[in-house]
């Protein structure tokens, strides 16, 4: 059982994901990190979101960033999403997490900011009692 | 009492706000619509966020959008944000709410996407037994 | 059976549809069009993916524009995607559409052209003999 | 009794806070430099314009560059903003700092430009008799 | 005798330039309003920023907006510039205005946004006793 | 006979290109390498395209990236483009390649992503019996 | 024989090429005028090219514009390229007709500035005695 | 005498400056290379401007880049402006450069692309018999 899934599209998207746990690791939330990518490993992706029993899922994705809309479309919970600035700035990552039809919501932090979408996860698990 | 506190920068905004009420009203959560200005306003912001019992902010803002920001500076509940294309398309709007300093965390949703926030403000609440 | 897929992820594309269905009734190329969101339809998309025997896939999105990425992740056979300017001129699902990860290709044409993906489907299926 | 407060979001921003400081020690004017963010520390960033008895601000940020346009906002004296290239070539903390609504005016400088900063403020002190 | 000089460079940005005077209207300051481009008009401009007694200048340009930056290095009061959104949201006269060399300060305030340079000049006006 | 010919349009290039031939080379497809600007080779750009019997032709090339246009313009086959982030981190070359004119398709793939230019190739290819 | 040659992309750019000849109209100088697209009419381009004895050329494009680019390249009288807002503010076009590799120089003027074509156009033929 | 004249607005663009002056090595023109910048040094840039004989200026600049735009107020002579990446990939010195007003021409090069604008410099001069 964990409170958090921290979820990244490649093994590159590492050194973000270490700005996730060093936060987490501060706070009294368990969490489990994986590297699963939504366009080349659907099917993986799909069944880890299907067990897992977390509260909240963690997005870290550069480029066409597609990991956050694709968990956030498959489950209910809070999908937070984080831009890797892989290339032209982070700009084509921030976008992509964005820019969600309406229906679909995914929450952005901004480019390269693990540690902020650690703290909104972990003001979102507050709320529970 | 009240879930959601819904802001708004400017009476320019009321557009989006309402795409964000007509999402609430077919959920079970309440919410309060404000307009109140972080530049403008900043007094009757911070009594405002201190008297309210809202679990989530949603902050909706156009231009330097600084709301969504000062609003999570102010309070440890989840802050959502929605960029306004009043100028320069919503990328001003974007930028300014998604590149948060690390420790004060905003969820940015996408520019003028009002429902989204909405749409995440519920699956937050959903958490909550 | 039908030689291209033609699938928009809202029914606001529906114009850009019709630009490429113009360029295939010129053509003796059969097609089937769908709306399939990547993001709200996700099980209905992989189904008709898995069911249909098209030979090239042509997919239109705007904002983050998933939709062509997600197809390429789900079928070996050539996709083309259309950035639709829902906002922000298009740029948003330009930079969705073109930035894919190494492995997932998808071939982008320009910003509402419609024409042109069916354009670029032709010379595609013209290779059989 | 200054003539000039210099205030930075982060001590990140110390480079560019030393252009200002050069330009100024060949001025006539005095000057005070402290490191106050606006989001993570809103209340000491109230208290010190309030016992400030600065004529002039100079605000230095990067990212989503709250600080000139806070301070603007609670002050009636000139604030000049200095976006700082944390990310995205500074271009989220130009717009951050140029876009502000009507009403709560921040003078923004290029880039970052601190020694822009202190010749603007000088130009400034310049017209008191 | 006047406080501040309004310019504008071209005809077509007399509604900003309105902006302006409807703020200073509302101030106790004086001002006076001409069409003079930097680029069409360079002896003119030179010959009117040598006689003016203005104590600061508010320049209103589109495009590459030569305007605030040019006056900016014929005098040595505070020079305020109002970027237009002639073409490209107006972010060509952004960056023309605000990204000036050290040593020419220029500031520059939000696109069309003539208010707050009216608003930024009055809050220089009120430090002269 | 080859089944791809591979066109770079500088020297400079040629890192972008290994990345094409690295992944053809782990497929089953024959290919030609050459070194030929569009702008300043045409007459040999012209020959080579008249004389070459591949099946798909992939062009890499950076700044105004007229290149993939150009093949396009010339031969009835599918062309797929490289931007090269040769400067302004490859977006010049994104949108010269991406927003060709209605009629002359080319398939733009990410910006230095040789590899999706293959991977796509490829599986146009697999299309022929 | 003529001093310019007048060429656009594609009859929508006609209200652009009004304004070169509005203004060439008022000088001593003939033009011609035609419209011949460098993607989809490459022979007409080139025939048109070498019969002429124009000795300045504007061509005017919107999107991935490579008239102006293909012309110098096979000309070696000087080229002025219009980018023409037909897409994403004439950004695109801007870049493509700029953006030139060293030694196939293009004049780029402003977005859809036909004027301005034109108006360098005659200050390089005042320089022939 | 002269042919032409190199203007560069500081010596940080003294790199760019030497991709001009070895296109123009290799030319049988004349050129003469100046450190004056339009901002700071507006009386002796006049000067020289009234003084050369030049046939044809070229001048660098980054930032705000208004020397192209300030020399051709001043002279009927062809005017050609080379973009530097001083800040922002080159993009505001662009902008700057390119988005000239109606019968102030400018011709833009791309960016730090000193050695198209040597190039079209000897297109220009190569039309005088």
């Amino acid at each position: 059982m964990v409170d958090v899934a921290v979820l990244m599209g490649s093994e590159s998207d590492r050194a973000i994901a270490h700005r996730v746990s060093n936060v987490l690791d501060n706070s009294k939330y368990s969490y489990d990190v994986q590297v699963i990518s939504a366009h080349r490993n659907p099917v993986e992706l799909e069944e880890y979101i299907k067990q897992s029993d977390a509260k909240v899922f963690i997005a870290i994705a550069g480029l066409s960033a597609a990991l956050p809309g694709v968990i956030a479309s498959k489950t209910g919970k809070p999908v937070i999403g984080v831009p890797v600035s892989a290339k032209m700035m982070g700009l084509d990552a921030l976008l992509s997490i964005a820019q969600m039809p309406p229906g679909v919501p995914v929450a952005s932090v901004g480019v390269d900011n693990g540690a902020n979408a650690a703290h909104l996860a972990i003001r979102i698990l507050d709320l529970i009692p």
